[in-house]
C-alpha cells in the first residue's frame, strides 16, 4: 500500500529499477528532483531521452560514441598498431586515466561467462578478430579484470589470436600502488612474487 | 577532460546532482539507462516530468499530491480532530505504516535550523496555527525527528500552540523496539530509563 500520489510513486520505481538503489534510496531521489528547479528537472528528462537516442557503438572499437567513429578512433595521434582489449567502456576511461596508453581500444561489452549465459558470440569478439586480420597490428593487450571471468575471457580471445601471428599480452598483477602488504590477499602476494622484477 | 561522448556526460553530471550520488556511481546508473529497454528509458524520462508538473501541496496539511486534497485529509474514515506534525512527506509515510495512527498530518516541509538559514517563516507553521485557529482540533502530536532541530521545531511550535488551548504531546523517547541495550546511546537509554512504564 502507498501513501504518496501516483506520480511520485512512478518515478520511484524508475530510480528503484537502477542498479544499487533500493526502494529508500529511491525515495529520496524522487524527492529531490520534485525540489530541484524546474528546468533542472527538464534537464535531466531531456539527457536521459538524448543519451538513448544519440549514443551507438564506434564501427571500429565498439566504444560508445555519438558520432560514427569514437575519439580515440578519429585521433590521427594514437597509434593503431596496439588494441587495448576491455570488457567495459568504462574500462576504456579507467585506462585513459593512466595517461600511459596511446594505442587504440576494443571493447567487448562484457565476458564470457556461463553462468549468466554469455557466451563467446554475445560479445564483439569477431570485431575485433576482424580488426586484426586486416593487418596492421602489432600488439593486442588484454585489458579485462583480474577475476576468473575477465581471466578466461582474456585466455579464449589470446588462443584466437596467437595463431594470426599477432603479439599478445596482459597487464601485470600485483601489489596496488599506495596499498598495505598486510592488506593484501594471498593470490596478488602469491602473483606480484612470482612478477618480481630486478632493480 | 572526458573520454565520453558529450551526451553521456550530461546524463552522468543529471545523475550526479541527485543527493548521496557520486561521479562513480552516476556514471554508472547513466551506463545503465543506456542498457535499458527504450521504453524503460522513455518511461523514466516521461516520469520524471510528470512528477513535476502534477504534483503539489495538499491544501489542507501540506503533504505531496496529485489532486486539491491528499487522500487523508480526503479520507471520511479519519479523524481529523487529532494533527500529527512531521517534518517531511516521508515521515507521514513511516507513521502510516506503523498503523497506529488514524488522525491527520501537518507536513511542515523542514525544520527550524539557523545554521541553514531556515526560520520559522520558512516552514508551513502559519497553516496549522490556520487549521486549529479553525476550532475542532483536540490533540496535536509533535512528531519531528528526535534531535536537536527536531526538538526546538517541536518546542516553538508547542509555545504557539498552547495559549489555543489545545492538547500538545511529543512522540515517546525509548530504546528502539528489537535492539540492543548494549548499542544503545546513552541519551536514549537515559530517556528511557525516565519514561519508564509500570508492567
Amino acid at each position: 500500500m502507498s501513501f504518496f500520489p501516483e506520480p511520485l510513486e512512478r518515478l520511484t520505481e524508475c530510480f528503484a529499477k537502477l542498479p544499487g538503489i533500493g526502494r529508500k534510496t529511491a525515495q529520496r531521489l524522487a524527492f529531490h528532483v520534485l525540489r530541484q528547479p524546474g528546468e533542472e528537472a527538464e534537464a535531466f528528462a531531456n539527457a536521459i531521452l538524448e543519451a538513448r537516442s544519440s549514443i551507438r557503438c564506434c564501427h571500429i572499437c565498439q566504444n560508445l560514441t555519438d558520432a560514427e567513429l569514437c575519439s580515440v578512433c578519429r585521433s590521427p595521434r594514437r597509434d593503431p598498431s596496439v588494441i587495448c582489449v576491455v570488457a567495459d567502456p568504462k574500462d576504456v576511461m579507467a585506462i585513459e586515466r593512466s595517461r600511459e596508453f596511446n594505442g587504440h581500444y576494443h571493447v567487448l561489452h562484457g565476458v564470457i561467462s556461463p553462468m549468466n549465459h554469455v557466451g563467446p558470440d554475445d560479445l564483439r569478439i569477431k570485431e575485433l578478430i576482424g580488426r586484426v586480420g586486416k593487418g596492421g597490428v602489432s600488439e593486442v593487450i588484454m585489458a579485462t579484470n583480474p577475476d576468473t571471468e575477465g581471466e578466461a575471457t582474456a585466455m579464449y580471445i589470446s588462443r584466437l589470436l596467437k595463431p594470426m601471428g599477432v603479439k599478445v599480452t596482459r597487464l601485470a598483477y600485483g601489489i596496488p600502488v599506495g596499498s598495505n602488504l598486510e592488506y593484501a590477499d594471498d593470490a596478488t602476494l602469491f602473483r606480484a612474487l612470482e612478477g618480481r622484477r630486478e632493480m
